[in-house]
């Protein structure tokens, strides 16, 4: 079973939960760490089904539409807590294309170069504004076992992109000098 | 075209390379930020030579072996030139299996969760010893265009394993107690 799945499976573990929901998560509180397009958690959905390591029941909703709600089963507990215990991979498997073409710096002008540090600049500033807001929610003292996860990573996340935006910044006045 | 081409190939421009010392860069300077295994890089190349982006001449080193060191063609450089100056992707696109088991810590014991986190901490500062040495031999003050990309990545590495050490300090500190 590849990586995805099993995202797919601590997931439903928390709770039970639909193919709609599922992609929501993962286009907010997973994406720091874990990516995966709509098509891909569906097709790993059928699989997990497949395999019988989730299970769903189909809710009506409404006069008409029918959704179906997932939940995970003894078998699915029992991967999900063999993965859990396995040992992690190497570090660094991160595909990072800014850091690619930083790296062949030499086909741009400063000032293009500039450009590249600035816009992501931006985009740090607004993923570190949107964490910030999340992690003011936490009251640091009283956080349920559910949550320690997300909470050090939301914590983790901040303390990265602030380096981050420190690091543009002396790039910037590196480049310019 | 994906990216692991663009990166082949602006690899190949900075300096004509065989295939085998192609792959030894991967694994070395660019792991960081782009991971590929040796048999994506091959398969790569081949199509790189077929969209006539790169060529390559057979070279006889020693009595038998043949190596085939390839260079970019003016057709390459264009394409190259072209993918530089686009748009960088959203950020966060990284896959990090430690964050994403740490996001289900509920399945683990405090106990085996600090075991976890106390292996991403020594891999953490091999990797920073390592960049640690490669960035001391570099002299701030006289850097080639070639090279301030390769510097400036190795600042901002460094930056990020010594926060990432930090929030690993400090994340066993929280669940300890």
């Amino acid at each position: 079973m590849n990586t995805l799945g099993y995202a797919i499976l601590g997931l439903i573990d928390k709770n039970k939960i639909t193919g709609y929901d599922l992609t929501k998560i993962f286009n907010d509180s997973v994406a720091d760490f874990w990516s995966a397009k709509q098509s891909q958690i569906y097709t790993e959905l059928k699989k997990l089904v497949d395999a019988a390591l989730i299970e769903y029941e189909v809710v009506i909703q409404g006069e008409v539409l029918e959704k179906k709600v997932y939940s995970i089963t003894t078998k699915g507990k029992e991967e999900l807590n063999t993965w859990m215990h396995e040992d992690e991979p190497p570090l660094s498997q991160s595909k990072d294309v800014f850091k690619l073409r930083l790296y062949f710096s030499e086909q741009l002008t400063s000032q293009e170069l500039c450009g590249k540090f600035e816009k992501q600049l931006e985009k740090c500033q607004l993923l570190l504004t949107r964490y910030t807001i999340k992690f003011n929610e936490y009251d640091s003292t009283v956080i349920s076992a559910a949550k320690i996860g997300d909470y050090l990573l939301l914590k983790g996340a901040i303390a990265h992109l602030r380096t981050q935006i420190e690091w543009i910044n002396e790039s910037l006045v590196y480049i310019k000098k």
